[in-house]
């Protein structure tokens, strides 16, 4: 008896909260399936009539997607109960048409893969919207003298613009992984064991311009048991996750020194305590993501021609890793929006290169044209 | 903006679904102050009709649990919100006394020990039923010879009795586990910083008085910082949920090599295929646990009187330990009550000591009493 | 070819080098091969001289353990080239009796387990020293009035002898847990596949004279693909790990703000740095154990009788687990006898509960008697 | 008192053991300063003359780099004692100059990117021989029927050249990503705080001249506390790594199917075994890559100027991850040059999409010119 599972509300945004909700995620199978239908239609193997009709039924989708995925656990497969509801509302002849020459994977992982597109967005738009204050601070603060500790010890001082740049260089460079992994996301399409076995000369005509149809890439060889598309996207998710703690962490040393101040909380015992709450939240929602992205690092083989729970646990590991990539992010971003620099007495501490490591990051930043 | 994150429903189950929703956690943080103000009552702190009038109102709860663990995030902790809401319906003479000598932290923690308890039990009920399948099997099958298999090549016979009491030893040793984890359930009780500054005097009667209440252990000093508690329970479920995959993947190998039957699920392209999808379902469930765990054992310390961040990411892990845990054990349960064997020819195999040891861990499993 | 790993000398300490060496492993698999040719003679399987000569040549042992592991990866096996060498140095019929009924599973966990029980011995000696220092911290420093921090920020003060209790609780328990796992360590014995195929009717006498002769508790059944005793050991050296990193963390916190003072190292390039070194080994190496304890933790399931990999995998991950968590608290131990406490100006902290939680964590722990 | 940690010999191989070993550490760092020796004086900062005798000191390295690395846990950094004994060979005046502007951390870094470089070419030839094999066995059996399995259950035949093409197709992958890591190693340079600190205006020219000396590149800003790329380096590992643990282990389910032989090793209980040794070591040493590249993963912010603990388990943790990754490469290779297909009676399998998937992932692989 398997039942909604539903956590906290901080590690999550309400945008990728949809992204990720059983409505989005049978919508994006349903898209598979018209777009399979097309795609078999301009390759003369299914009649177009036939296809106009399962494109018309997949586009209203079904009621009840909840109730699709938790069958889906029943029966083996959260497609059956999903094609079991669109042919219901097709006559015979067509219903025979639909899924045709697809297996559950070629659904499950393509509608995965166009949900990971709309969340690259959202995640991408608040990242911009840190490098963009990051950068502000980073110029602003260029000749501001800062103390500086290394192994949490006084150091000689560096500069509040230097240290905006190390935390800018990083989300820089994310935002630049995450746009090209964005591009080259790519379509699931192998039938029952990766042969496209029942589509004959057609296979790879209707391979073609399903991909085409969902704006995908089309990989070599489908990949139903390489998972290196979804573990290079944990990955870059799980860096990304790195980079927001050390900032957030940092963001915390800094206040806990008075070289900062942020947005506060309070609590529910010492009524004037300063909380430094977002990078708290940027903090943990970071190293649930880091658990998340363990969950398919570590995971186990995909065996033979489909894995045994390997596969099957991406279906809960991936979304919760943009879910909580997405709520740090967005707290990261209210921390720095409201980070304002504490000056410290003037003392030595810029340095030619302090500026030109300032320079160097914001010039390498083309953040207007980023999205 | 933080929003509820829901995950696919094959990760958790109805019950425990309902001990880790919203409802249920803000309705133990009302318990906690509930008794807090009894025990401070019985402590001569706080007025008998005081205490009375606020476990009444603590009793009704809130109407709106989600919104409070929402708002939590935007003022510092939702403990806040859950205040100003019990106090509104307090005179203010009476609201004063409400979360007297506590902190947030005592709150949150004690009431995640109280989910604990819940589910606890939930999980139990599951594990046990999947204990007594296996001894019936390995009672049934004491003699049934059994191919066996090491590094997955063939290897000199067993028997299929052995097998299943190779299964149900370690089954029984976390009934034991958890059994002993939740009799020794801590409260967590400490004040602002651990020192239950203003409480003065009353201070350890409060806390013995409060333990008393709520049925936990009362610890030797708070474990705030301290997470050995968080952790043995996480490491406890991780081991349970080792186990779980184990014989899932066992339970498929023997699947695959004919040597059993179980109910099974289809396929959207092969009709006819015969997908042992309990036992794929308790394997994916139980990585998604092993990376929950990770996020707690893997996680930063506890910083000082308080931890940023490592602290709130429990908030996450913990529940979603147990859901996918609870889920792993209800898949298996299905998995091993659905599960025959299909007897080979019979050949050598039952030796004095395979029968002794089915006898043994038949023996020391006292299951009947196991609850 | 494969060859000796070594890395870097801060993640062992001496005397576990000693331990986890090659000559150490392989004696202790000659010592199993020995107690079992003694067990079978008292079972009157083996004859008395047979088994006489056998443990003189096992007692001798092997000139060249590297190799024999080494050769190992070669057949199979590093138990086929230990034999090799043992056989040709007994007579032929001699030479039948070795090994007679076990397995290399038999032979090399008994061997890992025999390891463990010295390592265990050697980490809890310098546990203990953390202790009886952090104890007379405690109580020398019992009403010290200290500034507290929660998130990193100032809240209300406490004493430093009850923040040193806060330090000491965890690693008392650690101690009893691992007092507790060192006095109950399993045999390992089961022959190729669990049955104890070939002892007949003195299959369990064997066992029961091997499990006495090496020390160890003898199991119910056989674990060669159960492998909760490695997982609970390795889980009770990560929340030991964990522990570590919270008191070596909170010591560099207090360093930083200036309250307590340790040995320090310099640095290349400010040589009037006083870092915390020991404190920063010590996070180094528990982070590092966290990291060898999930190679087991988040292991694959070992397969039927057994595992393809995920054993193999467990002769890095045991020793290393040990090696790093043993100089986690080799240098703790450091920091912390090199701490003293920086006296903050009189100021309230102290409480009622301050002194009784001190007390209380005192008296539970009768340090004196705990190896 | 630290000591050197040893592993089991299967987990490195020889080559890596030459990479990785003190000797070489320790001489990356002496080159680092022999290369910063002679960027200075192309600056004019440093004298020629005294820049020569700097290189010839570096050039003949220390006698003994175990002790060197073993004491800078003594006093702090390993970089101390290697400057001392430098500096006793040089002249006063000259030893000022050596290690001028440079801290700890840039010495280590670059030493430990220098050892990364060596390493990459070491791995990308192993891995070049398995996707050699591969293609060659995709090529070979482009037309052999092959049953295929999906969830461990029959399922629609495929072709032996189709599987190996799905084998192939991510192992060029990963040739590509590696070659791409290995091209753009970045240089650490930063002085005490990352603010070059101490060169002056001379400070960038320095640094462009050190990276080009090195023939690393040069980054925007000094990544001290940026770990990205040491993060991308261990992610881009821990992939190949799963791929690793997803070929061997279908060899050896292959193998338990009768459908692939491999060079095999025997038992010490069973003569008779067969077991798929090298795939085995290959799956074990995979696992272990896991655990090394999740102690950066899953490691600690590291904080303001540089991280206490997080930066120092890296000294373990990269080479780590590099002995197992490459250990388990060496062992597939050895898998899958023993693997010889056993031809199943001729049944349906090949499609056309099965050829064409062959042919395109044979095409894309430019093996020849790959490294």
């Amino acid at each position: 008896m398997t039942a909604a599972l539903t956590l906290d509300p901080g590690f999550s945004t309400a945008p990728l909260a949809s992204v990720f909700s059983d409505v989005a995620r049978v919508a994006a199978m349903c898209r598979f399936e018209a777009s399979l239908a097309r795609a078999s239609s301009r390759a003369n193997l299914v009649p177009a009539p036939v296809a106009d009709r399962i494109v018309a039924v997949c586009r209203t989708g079904v009621g009840d997607p909840d109730k699709v995925l938790a069958e889906g656990w029943e029966v083996g497969t959260p497609v059956l109960p999903l094609l079991d509801r669109l042919r219901a509302r097709l006559e015979r002849d067509d219903a025979a048409w639909l899924h045709h020459g697809a297996t559950t994977q070629d659904v499950i992982d393509t509608a995965m893969v166009l949900q990971t597109k709309d969340a690259l967005v959202v995640l991408r738009v608040d990242l911009l919207a840190v490098a963009l204050r990051l950068r502000m601070l980073a110029v602003d603060h260029r000749s501001s003298p800062a103390a500086a500790w290394t192994l949490l010890q006084p150091a000689v001082p560096t500069t509040m613009g230097r240290r905006m740049a190390g935390w800018l260089s990083p989300v820089v460079g994310h935002l630049t992984s995450l746009r090209e992994l964005a591009v080259d996301l790519p379509l699931q399409f192998g039938g029952p064991t990766g042969t496209l076995h029942g589509l004959g000369e057609s296979a790879l005509d209707v391979a073609d311009g399903l991909a085409a149809d969902l704006g995908l890439s089309l990989p070599d060889v489908p990949w139903h048991t390489d998972r290196t598309p979804v573990t290079s996207m944990m990955d870059a998710l799980g860096r990304l996750a790195r980079t927001v703690r050390s900032i957030a962490m940092d963001s915390i040393l800094l206040a806990h020194q008075g070289a900062v101040s942020m947005r506060a909380g309070t609590s529910s015992s010492m009524s004037w305590k300063r909380n430094p709450i977002d990078s708290v939240r940027a903090l943990a929602a970071a190293e649930a993501c880091a658990g998340a992205v363990s969950i398919v690092s570590r995971g186990g083989p995909h065996e033979l021609e489909r894995g045994v729970g390997g596969w099957h646990v991406e279906w809960l590991a991936v979304p919760l890793a943009f879910h909580t990539v997405g709520a740090a992010v967005e707290a990261l971003r209210r921390a720095v929006e409201s980070l304002t620099v504490i000056e410290d007495p003037p003392e030595a501490g810029r340095t030619p290169a302090t500026d030109a490591f300032v320079d160097r990051v914001v010039r390498s930043c083309d953040l207007e044209t980023s999205l």
